[in-house]
C-alpha cells in the first residue's frame, strides 16, 4: 500500500493537513469496519465454555492477541491488553514490590507518563534519580553507567520523545541494564507502528504500547509487553472479574497471565479493532513506513529550520517523527491556532504533557513549543505547506 | 420508542434468542453511528488551545461527560470515566486513605469486582467482614447494623447481584451508612440503565457503572460518581498525562477533578458512544424499561421454576432482569450450549465472577448456575422460548 492508499481510507485527511499522529492516529476504516463487525454481527462478551456468539467473541479476542503479539515478536501470554499507554506503565509501578532504598533512574526528557509513576515511589523509600538529557534531548548511556549503582533496581526511557522526537539509544541502555542486572522499562509510545519493534531485540522487561497512536488503532487501546517471569512476581493493580480462580472470605487464587492483569470486561472491539490495525501496518510494511517517516522527519526539521525567527529543537540526525519549534515571540498555542485558521493544518502546541523536558530544553517559559508529528499518511506536500504557513507566520507577526 | 423499535436497531437479535444482558448489552446502531461519526469526521485527541477538529473533540467528550452525568443526576465533575466497572470500584479501593484496624463491611453475594479490591485490603491490616445474605442472596441492613461498629470505614454492596438479580435495599443501608457516618459505596453494574439511577437519592460516596450493560453503551466504557468532597481526599492510582498542572524534578501538582483520575488517552470514541446511549434510553424512557423488565422478570422465573427438575434461585418478589437456574444433574454449562445449539438462545453458565455467592447459595458444586438476563429489546417470545427449551432438556435428560 502507499501513503496515498492510506489516505484515502481516512477521511478526515480530505478536511484538514493532519500533522499530529504523535497525539493519535487517525483510524482507517478497515479498523472501524472490523469494530462495526463485532458491534453488528457478534456483540457478545468473553468467557469460556458459553455459547457459540461468546465463544466467537473470545477466539476474535485471542487471535487479536495474537496479532499484537506477533506484531512485537512476543509471545500472546506476555501481552497484557490495557486502556493506553499510561495504564501499561502504572501497573509496572504499581505491581514491582519496592522496597526501601531501590533506586529508579528516569531520564528528565520523559512524558508525564513515564515520570509520574516512578515520582510517586518516592513516598515508599523509593530513590528516583533524575538524568539529565544533553541539550538535544538525548540520553547519553556513558552518562547513565554514571548513576548506576547497587541499589539501581529499574532504568526506564521513552524510545521516541513525544515532546521533541530524540531517538534514544534503547539497545545500548539495554545492555546497561543487562550488565548490571537492573530492570528494564522503555515506553514506546511514539515509535510503534513507526519502525520495526521487536521486543526481544529490545531486551527489556517491560515495554508500554498505545494502540492508537503509531499502530493506527482506536482510542481507548493499549498494551504492556511482560516478559513471562516478571509478570510472575508482578502484583495485579485491579482485582475483579476474570483475575482469579477461585475466593473463599479470606484468599483468592489468581488466574493464569495475562488473564490476572485484565480485571472486567475488556475493551473487547477495542482490541479487535487494534488487531486490525496491526494487519493494515504490516500490509503497508514497517520497513516502507519507517523510510517514508524519516524522509519527512527531514524535510521537516530542515524546512522549518530554515525560516527566519523559527527555532528548531533537537538534533535532526537524532529525531524522528516529530519536530517542536516555536516563531520568536508569539505564543504556541497561537501559532497552532493561526496554522488551522489560515490553512487547516492540525499541530499541537503547549508542553505536550512532558513539563520537566520543557525546563530542560528552555522553552518552558515560553508556553512550550508548536510540534508537528507525521505519520505514513502525511506527504511531502503537508511538510511544504506547514513550512510556507509558518513562513508567512513569522513573517507578519515575528519580531 | 417500543421494544420492536430497539429490536430493529441490533442487528443480532435477527440471528439469536439473546438473554445475556448481564454480560453485555448489544449496542445499537445510532450508538455505533456516533462512533463512527467520531472516527470518520474528527477522529482527534482532546485538548485545550488546540486546532478546530481537537476543540470539536474536547467539546464533545464535554458533552459525553454531561449526559452520563444527567442520567444519574450527577454534576459533570463528580463523573470519572474508567474503562470498566472493576476499574471504578478499584479506584476507591486503592484511593482511600486506609489505616490498620479500619474495617469494611461486604456481603457474601458480591461480584468479585466487589469483593476482591476490599478482600485484598486485609494485607494492610484492615478488617473485610463479609456479610451473609439470607437463602434468597438478600442482604437484611438489620443484620448489617449488627455488625457496625467504630470501626466500620465503608459499607460496600451490589443494588442488584449479577449472579442471582437479588435486590438489595440500598436506600435503606444508605440510611444506615450515614447514620453510622459511614463512606457508602455501590456497585450498581446490573441497575444502571435497567431503573431509574439518582445519585442523590442513593446517597452513596461512590458508585461504580458500567456503560456497556444495561445503558447499552459500548464494551470499554465506565464511570465511578465520586462526591466531590471525597474525590479531593482520594489518592489519584493512575499518573500520567492529563492529570496534573505542573511537575518538577521532586514534585507535582494535581489538575482539577475529576482530570487528575482519568490519566493518558481517553477511549473517547467510547464515551461519545456512552452519551449516545444514555440518549437513547432516555428517548425508550427509564419508567418503560423498568416495567418491561419487571414483567420479564416475573414471565421468566415463574416459566422456568414451573417446569419439573428446575430449580430458580432467589426471591421472585426480591429480584430483577436476571434468573438463575439449574437443571437437576445436568450441568449448567451443558444446558447453556444445549440451548444454544437447539435454538440458538444465549445464556451464562458457571460462577458468573461470584465464587462466594456460588458458594453461598449451595451452587458451586454444581458448577454454578444458568443465568438468563433479560432488557428491553427481549420479549415475551424470548422467555416462552427459553422456558419450552428448558423443559425439553428437562425432560430428554434431567432426572
Amino acid at each position: 500500500m502507499e501513503s496515498a492508499d492510506v489516505r484515502s481510507d481516512i477521511p478526515i485527511l480530505e478536511e484538514v493537513i493532519y500533522l499530529d499522529a504523535a497525539s493519535t492516529g487517525p483510524t482507517p476504516q478497515p479498523v472501524v469496519d472490523a469494530m462495526c463487525d463485532y458491534f453488528y454481527n457478534y456483540n457478545t462478551n468473553t468467557g469460556r465454555g458459553a455459547y457459540s456468539l461468546a465463544i466467537k467473541t473470545t477466539q476474535k479476542m485471542q487471535e487479536a492477541r495474537q496479532k499484537v503479539a506477533g506484531f512485537v515478536n512476543a509471545p500472546p501470554e506476555e501481552i497484557i491488553f490495557t486502556k493506553n499507554t499510561t495504564e501499561a506503565i502504572n501497573i509496572v509501578a504499581h505491581g514491582l514490590n519496592w522496597e526501601k532504598g531501590d533506586s529508579i533512574l528516569v531520564p528528565n526528557i520523559e512524558h508525564h507518563s513515564n515520570f509520574l509513576p516512578w515520582l510517586r515511589l518516592k513516598e515508599k523509600g523509593v530513590n528516583v534519580k533524575v538524568i539529565k538529557a544533553d541539550k538535544n534531548g538525548i540520553i547519553n548511556p556513558e552518562q547513565l553507567v554514571e548513576s548506576i549503582d547497587d541499589t539501581t533496581r529499574l532504568i526506564t526511557i521513552t524510545h521516541v520523545s513525544n515532546a521533541f522526537g530524540s531517538l534514544q539509544d534503547i539497545y545500548e541502555i539495554g545492555k546497561i541494564a543487562e550488565e548490571n542486572e537492573s530492570l528494564y522499562m522503555i515506553d514506546a509510545a511514539q515509535s510503534v507502528g513507526h519502525m520495526e519493534t521487536n521486543v526481544k531485540k529490545m531486551k527489556a522487561n517491560f515495554i508500554a504500547f498505545p494502540g492508537h497512536k503509531g499502530t493506527l488503532g482506536p482510542v481507548g487501546t493499549g498494551f504492556l509487553y511482560c516478559k513471562y517471569e516478571d509478570a510472575e512476581k508482578l502484583e495485579v493493580s485491579d482485582l475483579g472479574g476474570g483475575t482469579v480462580l477461585d475466593v473463599d472470605e479470606n484468599n483468592y487464587q489468581l488466574e493464569s497471565i495475562p488473564a490476572r492483569f485484565e480485571g472486567g470486561t475488556s475493551n473487547i472491539a477495542g482490541y479487535i479493532g487494534l488487531g486490525a490495525s496491526v494487519d493494515y501496518i504490516q500490509n503497508i510494511g514497517l520497513k516502507k513506513v519507517e523510510k517514508h517517516g524519516l524522509k519527512l522527519t527531514k524535510e521537516l526539521y530542515q524546512g522549518l529550520s530554515n525560516v527566519e525567527n523559527v527555532t528548531c529543537y533537537g538534533d535532526p540526525q537524532n529525531i524522528y517523527g516529530i519536530v517542536s519549534f516555536n516563531i520568536n515571540n508569539i505564543h504556541p498555542h497561537d501559532v497552532a491556532k493561526i496554522l488551522d485558521e489560515v490553512r487547516k493544518i492540525c499541530v499541537r502546541s503547549g508542553h505536550h504533557c512532558a513539563i520537566p523536558s520543557m525546563k530542560h530544553m528552555g522553552v518552558h517559559e515560553l508556553g512550550g513549543t508548536v510540534r508537528a508529528s507525521i505519520h505514513y499518511y502525511n506527504t511531502s506536500e503537508d511538510i511544504q505547506a506547514l513550512v510556507e504557513t509558518v513562513e508567512d507566520i513569522a513573517k507578519t507577526f515575528g519580531v
